[in-house]
């Protein structure tokens, strides 16, 4: 039996949004008025689509992989989908409200949700609503399988260590302002980790193996390996924010306009002489063109450039020689193909 | 053995709160910095604190009725103060956010979180912490009891309804900007139930419940019955924020003033002729002090002061007799405990 390619699980996938929108819409246990269904439903496409789906598709694609060869059944492709659906809600939430805090303009190509004129602050609501709903989802589909606790449990370590990381940057950015000093690579590390890693990393993963009927607790190392992965993501971000081709990735960075503790920056501050630390620190956070061209000159000549080439290649054996400790294949295979969906990638 | 007094309780239960504190600013699964401590220090007494704790101290009162004479142990009592914070916390993530959407100035007394300086928008991340660390207490006090899970139903629903309730309170007043003849007996009802009732009301007897072993689906009643009781509390809020006295209350109403979609206002248009339905529509929502006390004239008129004292009258004697309908004893003590501690209240 031929593999169902990626176009069938995308669309297999898309489906099950519009049933677990229709459910929520139709909520029995609030009896939602004809107004609210409507802002709900336009709340919810607007918010939960629009995204690669690239955190929600990944617990598919590990659950099948998880399974080594054998085909999973509808039944459990459709709860696969669901546990995706859970992390693309839960990163919807957390992106209604950082673009409220951060004062973005935009996000996937459009206004912010906070942005349109009907909704404005109502959209700090809508994003608590987002979170509530994931319960409600979970608890329609998973009550009473075994791993049902295991689940909501797993959803609110990962929202507290985002939380948590949001936090942390938060309080780093404001500082940094005062003294850019504060940004070193040990704040940034537990920065990434907590803010983005392990929401995008390592729950996709977490997710398939409850499915598949593992104990989380018996792949703590497997749990390393990913938040590790997530940090290189991150530091790929940063890299690319920077030195990446905006024609390839389709936009324009402004890390350092935006005071960015980014990796570039924490790197930078490791090897500069004081001289030209001062050059740094003046020109850092400034939206004058100048003063950006500045920092990218200094990027450049500490050689920040191959400094992250060689990370990359060093990263790289790095993870590959942990996962062959892995002793379970079918997770070393969803490890690998994770990693190999972002070495080297440009955008 | 004498019964612990109110005095006891409070600061039995105020020691918990610096416990639950201390877990989670020395949280090892996160490992704060020295600066993230101080914020989360500061950000808890601020919001958790503050209030009279009425729904936190509810938690452990009603456990002490259920238990019907029988002393509970210091662990049981530990448990009981654990839920309540838990409550405590949930309020705290809903107001420090709701803040922001209202422009409210003041809460408790103070600035509201966000007006301060250094908090600004932050207050929004401040609010998903607050929200995240509900799930950490529990799973530190509560992981493997037999009703861990239910437990995390419990709130997650509450949760759901609230932020549901929340939604159709900004759509409605929304729309009652453009048309007040939105604001129904109906509508209201429905807000108000999800909104305020049952966390306020249902949740700390629903914990108590819990703590006692007791199932929660078999109260569907006693839950219909406080969810009642706490639209009664909020038809009072709405009455005593325009007939109560300020100097009792230590709070001036504003409700006209905010077009809010109060009890009054839908019992004025329940009640009102054509023509000074114009006058009331006119005069609604608008700070001018003439306009309010235009609109205050027309509840005169209508007589909506003893429309309050009828439904109050009635709504009493329906819960005493649906409270008598419960076989538990017990349970009738806390439920008539609520009642009374609410019936004609004047702040």
């Amino acid at each position: 039996m031929a593999a169902a390619s990626a176009e069938d699980t995308t669309a297999t996938f898309r489906r099950v949004y519009e049933t677990l929108k229709a459910d929520l819409l139709r909520d029995t246990s609030v009896n939602f008025n004809e107004d609210a269904v409507q802002w709900l439903d336009g709340m919810l496409d607007y918010n939960v689509l629009g995204g690669k789906f690239n955190r929600g598709l990944a617990v598919i694609e590990s659950y099948k992989l998880l399974k080594a060869g054998s085909e999973p059944s509808e039944e459990e492709v459709f709860l696969a989908c669901i546990l995706g659906w859970g992390i693309e809600w839960l990163q919807a939430y957390f992106l209604v409200l950082d673009d409220i805090m951060d004062n973005s303009r935009t996000r996937r190509g459009k206004p912010c949700w906070y942005r349109l004129p009907k909704v404005g602050l109502f959209a700090i609501n809508d994003g608590l609503v987002l979170r509530s709903q994931i319960s409600q989802i979970f608890k329609r589909y998973f009550y009473g399988k075994t791993y049902y606790v295991d689940l909501l449990d797993l959803f609110n370590e990962i929202e507290f260590k985002t939380t948590s990381g949001e936090l942390l940057d938060l309080i780093t950015t404001n500082e940094g302002r005062e003294d850019l000093s504060k940004y070193t690579l040990e704040v940034y590390q537990r920065i990434v980790e907590y803010k983005t890693a392990y929401y995008s990393f390592y729950l996709p993963v977490a997710c398939a193996l409850l499915l598949s009927g593992w104990s989380l607790g018996d792949y703590v190392k497997v749990k390393h390996i990913l938040v590790e992965m997530g940090v290189y993501f991150q530091i790929q971000d940063d890299y690319l924010d920077c030195f990446g081709d905006p024609e390839v990735m389709g936009k324009i960075g402004t890390d350092i306009e935006d005071f960015k503790c980014s990796w570039l920056f924490v790197q930078a501050l490791e090897r500069i002489d004081e001289k030209r630390k001062d050059i740094l620190f003046e020109n850092y956070g400034k939206s004058d063109a100048a003063c950006v061209a500045k920092v990218k000159d200094l990027y450049k000549e500490l050689n920040l450039e191959s400094v992250f080439s060689e990370y990359e290649t060093e990263i790289y054996e790095k993870m590959i020689s942990d996962i062959d400790t892995q002793p379970n294949e079918a997770l070393q295979a969803v490890l690998k193909s994770f990693l190999h969906k972002i070495y080297r990638r440009r955008k």
